[in-house]
């Protein structure tokens, strides 16, 4: 059902996209296009997808699926410079880590197209058209988030798609979709990127002691907030009302446990250390980490 | 100067040490205990000191250098555990992640002695016997934290014996010490086990859904939520004023990105994910974590 391929935004996650197709499904003809022009010669030269185009409107033209792969709070515009060529027939998909805000700004900009929202929950630190690798999704989930009434053989041909690059697929509603992403993926993100200003803002501590002394447990913190800030301030401002929720959660949860450290209550600290390990070994169990000490880091130095 | 080892608690640290020597000087003569009978047999079975000893007496009797590899909160026994049969030239040192107060501690517990606090900022989340590896320490710091007046041949002999192990060494006062780690080391821990605490207590969100979608960056947080418990609770206890202090502004800096994303301010939440990219890439060119996208963590589920 998908013979033609369209990827809007040729960075990690569509570069990656492109890849896993000429690896796995070889058959699948692929279109692209970057508003950048750094960014398309650099897939050209990568074979990103097969044509590069020098438009959003020809990368389109005839596609079975386009795939927006730009930042969340770009969706719109994007979609917006699809519009006159996309053929009534093709499915339209994106890559957010935002799914009502995208929903909706996709539905503005496309009347009467079938618009299945999806997420695969896959990502690197890395960004650009140099960081996408084939196997970025393999056993990793996407989350597709259709809306009521969509074509049910379509959301089918997604799942098929993105199962055929390795991934593991999920249906969900989109609100519900926002919710756990923030915990998961948004709250932890914020957290990191907070910290790490913290650390370099400091007067008692030098930068370059943080950095000599970020093995300690610094650096896993460093790695998501070196994140895309573009991508990632369009995510918060986007799913404002999930993450101010969680965020607020968050904050009480801390603050329970500032107070039994200011009391040098032991036992808070200890039950909750202890019930938090449990969460590791099922993450792993579920095939979503690496469970060698240090993920092989401790090799880097030797 | 250094000719006989005694390490004092046989899990990941101790247990790393004993194997690193074996690797890297193997002219060393290493004894060993733990109060654990089950530690103790692991630790005979991996030969992680050439002779486990029946009491920390017997352990230390002959040694140039004793080093107690317990939890910080248990530094004070350990020392008192061993005063008896300690000789009186022996270096009394440590792997703790506070050190005021362990050189408290110590000195209460041994007067007279040489005491030469030290952390090696090194580890994993994994702990107990089996968890120890000879690279552990391989580039990366130890900071020794000599009282005033401490020989210093003595410390001298203490550095190069972690230069030996493979790490480098840092001379610094131990104050300065818990301020650098409360920000590197102590904050981080605390971070992830409350937000990995706070998201398994959710009601909407089920702990199978954070464990599911863990990979896009809750993962991260997971691995350093794993670590050991006790451990962890006796440094946020021991190092109380350095991590309430820290504490108080990283919650001052979340709570301004929460009022930028209320208010819906950009600019804000771009100017900080921007600067913090650069923090990371000097973390990788100290080499103090690996640049590979995904740590090799994309190749466990190929």
């Amino acid at each position: 059902m998908i013979q033609r391929v369209a990827i809007i935004g040729l960075g990690l996650l569509g570069g990656s996209i492109g890849l896993a197709l000429r690896e796995r499904a070889p058959d699948i003809a692929t279109t692209g296009f970057d508003a950048n022009p750094h960014v398309r010669a650099v897939a050209s030269e990568r074979g990103l997808v097969a044509e590069v185009c020098e438009s959003p409107a020809e990368a389109v033209r005839q596609a079975d699926l386009v795939i927006l792969c730009v930042p969340v709070g770009a969706m719109g515009e994007a979609a917006g410079a699809i519009a006159e060529a996309l053929p009534m027939h093709a499915i339209v998909s994106d890559v957010g880590s935002s799914k009502q805000s995208v929903a909706e700004a996709l539905a503005a900009a496309l009347p009467g197209y079938t618009i299945i929202p999806a997420h695969p929950v896959a990502g690197t630190e890395q960004s650009g058209p140099e960081a996408g690798f084939a196997s970025l999704f393999t056993n990793r989930w996407c989350i597709l988030t259709p809306p009521d009434g969509a074509d049910p053989h379509k959301v089918e041909a997604l799942s098929a798609f993105w199962a055929g690059l390795g991934a593991k697929v999920e249906i969900m509603e989109a609100a519900h979709h926002d919710l756990v992403l923030a915990v998961t993926s948004h709250i932890p993100h914020l957290i990191a990127f907070t910290i790490v200003g913290t650390a370099s803002d400091l007067e008692e501590v030098t930068r370059s002691e943080v950095i000599k002394y970020s093995a300690g447990g610094f650096r896993d913190f460093t790695r998501i907030a070196a994140s895309d800030p573009v991508m990632w301030r369009d995510v918060f401002l986007s799913n404002k009302g999930a993450v101010l929720e969680m965020l607020g959660r968050f904050t009480e949860d801390l603050t329970a446990l500032q107070r039994a450290i200011r009391s040098g209550d032991g036992d808070t600290l200890f039950e909750l250390f202890d019930r938090t390990r449990a969460i590791r070994r099922a993450v792993i169990e579920e095939g979503q980490d690496d469970d060698r000490p240090d993920f092989g880091r401790k090799d880097h130095g030797a």
